[in-house]
């Protein structure tokens, strides 16, 4: 897209609501949208920021088309940097539609996915970080990747600006080595423990990142534990609603089913899975493989077992190969039995307890707050990375690690260990966007929101 | 609600996208907003409709939340009349609830469905009539339910008026009777040619409103014909993509599919149907049950047949039913055959043929241009009602209607008759939205979006 085109899209998401807001950006914005309107010198004469109420207009038979507020940005005091409109219209996909046209026949062209974010970091108004930090922001759904976007947003700049410092002052002593020709070994001795400490900030950012990834925004809370203890009836009570078939079949729920649901003020994610057991039936054996599976990656587990059965083996040997930490044992049924054998003996094996009755609606309150305290223990775990905080900059990051690491390797040949500083430098410079390379920022704003 | 309460809500769609509105109207509107922002001051010093830059605040660790524009409109020159703020955010539904949340516990309450134009009603700033024209301009997604939104705009209340001064007059003149006690033949010879006006009228408008119903918006192209005759070609040959099996055993498609596309400017919901032929088969059956019912309710149907076949009785005993003004006899295949003969046969029946090759791609242009043709004469004949513009104001008609044959039933009991009338005038008066029932308002705005 050309600069001196004047680009327009619908800037909330589509659909029926009250309000839409249409933005323009461009030299031609003003004029444009003073064609679409009945009150055209209105609009010309009214100052920037101030919110006018105008009427567009079908091009054609001058019928109105929607009733509408628009508000002038003029430039270089806007987010593109260039003249903008937003316009604040009925939010109807045939109104919308209807202003769309009238702004396209006025001389409009539709904008892509960032294309106002793209003019804005092309302006120098944003800068890379910046801008990806308000996708962030916009497409986070928990609170963890909210607070990437946030921090990328308020300190990534900083952050982004030490990191290269540090690297530049490294290389430019290693350069500086170089050109005196000192003894290599001095060279090493004097700087490598600088880099062997710069190694291990990029393995803790990326260590970071993996957490992150880990819990993914939705802490994994799985209910497991042997057939018929309660496990669907414990996560349909959690949940608050009858979302599962509750039957009392051995073996019931064969296929792992996940609900996100807010516990003690924290998002999780509540999976309930197949009961464990001894079976020959294949579909029943895949099920209870993947439940397996399910409680290795899980935050959280919350193993719930029958007060009235006897603690199998099976069941022991289970519960053992779980960290003690993650774990609870929820001793379900005491409205028929009270279980304290059960209890003794999983407390034996420093496993936390809990008697419960679903049936009888007893204890729950406190499972629940148990398995909050939990929950915030793995949120208190959490670490914002300082510079990775998203996919592009690990990606970036674990390259980086790696000419840091050949840079280390070929300290003995300082010439050597130089460049890889230097392409080091130049893979920072490509998280700040500090890159001509078209592709890359072609690919960059196009993962953004049309009409961003 | 209480009008002394200050209503929030977000009155864009939900979803991640550029922006959002979020939107607070009551007697505490600018106090609550200025609480959430981190320059309080700046935004109680900003005159109205000056768009301004703030932070949203989080309440409890006050970090900030998002980088907003703020518009404040004071009461009453605001859609409601009250202190109004429309903020415009980034949107992002983790932004989007943490903006609501700080408005919230700043002592902002959660607005119901149409709550802003229910207080926008209740101070007087627009009718029911004005505000479900509001809602009809939204929610409409074809040209004709928007034509009647915007009729309802801008000429509701015109014709509303003329209608209840007609039918006041009328009444006055019943009453003016009976008071005067004149001879009862006198007074229907001289009135009753005006009440049958009238209801000729409201017949009229009945009418129209059913006219448009059977539309629905998107004109109903059903494309029928026996089996394998190409149907369901024609039919993604038209959509422009493989949307449907096309298979050569007959009798693929059994059930009916459809699609909405344009034609020559033209809405349509495009049909595909089964292929009609004896078959005992149960299933399909039931699909060519389902397609002669969709032919008879079809605004126009393709009858495709194959050229290279002998024109059936069968095939002849289905077009004949047909009405002649909404049937293109579409003769495929002519790659294989030339079908003059069917093309004679059919033009005897007063039939309007084409004839196409769907494989050589021959003629279809030609097909497109004759069908927009029978929609845009569909189309011309849909007449837009001056006062049942929806189908709440339908509802209220036919009960309007039933009054009106009432009091000229009783047109020999003035008394009655004017009882009948007063009814009328009570009915036109809730299109209008004078009511103080506050079930019915509730009703009617409740159909409203959020936020609206």
């Amino acid at each position: 897209m050309k600069k001196s085109e004047t680009i327009s899209a619908l800037a909330t998401p589509p659909g029926k609501s009250a309000l839409a807001i249409i933005r323009l950006s461009g030299p031609e914005a003003f004029e444009i949208v003073s064609r679409s309107l009945m009150e055209k010198n209105l609009f010309k004469q009214a100052p920037a920021r101030y919110v006018g109420l105008y009427t567009v207009v079908n091009v054609k038979n001058k019928d109105p088309v929607d009733l509408i507020t628009a508000i002038k940005y003029a430039a270089p005091r806007s987010f593109t940097g260039e003249n903008m409109v937003e316009i604040i219209c009925h939010g109807g996909p045939r109104v919308v539609e209807e202003i769309a046209v009238a702004l396209f026949s006025a001389g409009a062209k539709p904008a892509g996915r960032g294309a106002f974010s793209q003019r804005a970091y092309e302006n120098g108004k944003i800068d890379l970080m910046r801008a990806e930090a308000i996708r962030g922001i916009i497409e986070s759904t928990g609170d963890i990747d909210l607070a990437c976007a946030r921090k990328l947003y308020s300190k990534g700049l900083k952050n982004f600006s030490e990191w290269r410092t540090k690297l530049l002052e490294l290389c430019k002593k290693v350069e500086a080595d170089i050109e005196f020709e000192e003894n290599v070994d001095e060279i090493e001795e004097k700087s490598i423990g600088k880099i062997e400490e710069f190694l291990k900030v990029i393995e803790k950012e990326i260590k970071k990142r993996e957490k992150i990834k880990s819990v993914e925004n939705f802490i994994p809370v799985i209910i497991a534990g042997p057939v018929n203890a309660g496990k669907s009836s414990l996560f349909n009570l959690l949940l608050g609603q009858n979302r599962n078939i509750v039957h009392s079949d051995p073996g019931t729920t064969r296929d792992l089913i996940s609900e996100r649901m807010w516990i003690c003020g924290y998002q999780i994610s509540l999976i309930d899975s197949a009961g464990i057991r001894d079976t020959n039936h294949e579909i029943e054996k895949e099920g209870i493989k993947r439940s397996r599976a399910e409680m290795e990656k899980a935050g959280i587990i919350l193993w719930i077992t029958d007060a009235t059965e006897p603690l199998s083996d099976e069941e022991i040997k289970e519960i053992e190969t779980v960290d003690r930490n993650k774990i609870i044992c929820v001793i379900n049924k005491t409205d028929l039995s009270h279980g304290n054998r059960k209890k003794e003996i999983l407390e034996n094996l420093k496993i936390e307890t809990l008697a419960i009755s679903i049936k009888e609606n007893k204890n729950i309150g406190l499972l629940i707050e148990k398995t909050g305290l939990l929950i915030k223990a793995i949120h208190n775990s959490i670490e914002i990375p300082d510079l990775f905080l998203n996919q592009r900059h690990e990606e970036i990051g674990k390259i980086l690690y790696n000419e840091m690491c050949c840079a280390k390797d070929s300290w003995k040949s300082p010439e050597i260990a130089a460049y890889h500083l230097r392409n080091g430098i130049q893979l920072l410079d490509e998280i700040f966007g500090k890159t001509d390379n078209e592709e890359v920022l072609n690919r960059i704003f196009s993962s953004f929101c049309i009409g961003k």
